[in-house]
């Protein structure tokens, strides 16, 4: 093939397009819901937390002249990542997974004093929780992740006493994702997504959970073989095919 | 400032340069140590992890003409992340766990039916298992997570029926790190490091697990300020700085 050709219709963005596009959605995302806490689905959503976390910190509750990283936790859900070239088709149903946040964690609302001291052991009640992967696909692993972590926020706020359930603020999600990609027919996951222009704060609350779900993506795109930088061996042909598509204006998101 | 001059002495790679780096270290860890899977240390571990994963494929046990990507489990441990701007000086010698693996995780050779599916829940008995980190500075949380997964291991073969710990391979841990830090005076943590020259199954075992722990990194690096890209706001920037300490030769790992 000769250097001037692309080998096949891959959209492939360069770590430094969504670098800058992780950071344009983490202002947005600042403002509208200011995650106390990121939960990351692994292997997929360990690159844009990461750089999430750059653009998100918080003023520490030690010294608020200082920023405050905030915490990332991780959980570990399989799909269709167990088996390089399984292409989407392949693919059944289930979620398996790997890796979950145990019960001491979900609740860790109790660590409040330890946040004082800058040692939050990252709890999810009474938080704003960021649910951060790579790609929507068919967004069943998001609609897994959202409605198992829910069940468990639901679960535990039920175990505790009168007392802490007045005092704890209410529970939100939202979700990230690098790429949304928009399928014809629809996606095969659901998720309660609140509207766009919905005021901060303005969703319902019921037992103290938000009823809905914040969504923000860089992009929507169609329904396009994304290459992402982290998946290739060779870094170097995978920027210059990028330049070389951004130059032909071919196999762009969209 | 003027657009030839550098703001400061820290060493700036780039994201390629880590790829390109963290592919060559990959190559040497799959000949002298083939990991099962990896545990990262969150979050610095993330970025590590995920692009190591690209390089560390091994075939499918479903079908050996596929290859199949490690699973990766996720710890949180906090040292001096919590407060962006603390230098290491400020720092305690205390680590916190913000995420650790449970029981069932850890003794996940029981998984060893799943993992013919292709649905392997990531234990750790009986595995090759790589730790992730960004940085190695003072080797304190390195040193943390080794004794801790190494405890945690022992204690759950301990608790195996003769049979099952007579039909388990050894667990083995090494280490990867994108950089080493020369410390004058030495690191504040220790690590049973073996031999860079010793043979492939040439390390001690004893009660199942090896006595030592391999170590690799892209690079031993001087005790310099490293930018790493995913902590920068703007990385057109950091790259300019990237290319301009190159050109100057300046500002190196060295």
């Amino acid at each position: 093939m000769s250097l001037d050709q692309l080998p096949d219709d891959h959209y492939r963005p360069t770590y430094e397009d969504i670098h800058i596009s992780i950071g344009q959605s983490a202002r947005k995302i600042k403002d509208e819901f200011d995650p106390d806490l990121m939960v990351a689905i692994g292997g997929g959503g360990f690159y844009p937390a990461r750089v999430l976390r750059t653009f998100l910190k918080k003023p520490s509750a030690l010294d608020p002249n200082k920023l405050r990283n905030i915490p990332i936790q991780a959980i570990g859900l399989s799909l269709y990542e167990e088996v390089s070239g399984t292409s989407e088709g392949q693919i059944g149903n289930e979620v398996v997974r790997t890796q979950w946040l145990d019960a001491k964690t979900v609740s860790g609302h109790k660590g409040a004093a330890k946040l004082e001291e800058g040692k939050d052991a990252g709890g999810l009640l009474g938080k704003n929780v960021l649910i951060v992967d790579e790609v929507d696909d068919s967004r069943t692993t998001l609609q897994y992740a959202y409605s198992e972590l829910l069940k468990d926020v639901k679960h535990a706020i039920a175990n505790l006493s009168d007392d802490e359930r007045a005092a704890l603020p209410p529970t939100r999600f939202a979700i990230f994702v690098v790429h949304n990609k928009e399928k014809t027919g629809g996606k095969r996951g659901t998720l309660p997504i609140l509207a766009a222009d919905l005021p901060k704060g303005a969703d319902k609350i019921v037992d103290g959970v938000s009823e809905g779900v914040r969504y923000y993506t860089t992009q929507d795109t169609g329904d396009v073989w994304i290459s992402y930088p982290w998946e290739e061996e060779d870094i170097v042909e995978h920027n210059r095919l990028a330049a070389l598509a951004k130059k032909l204006q071919v196999n762009q998101a969209k």
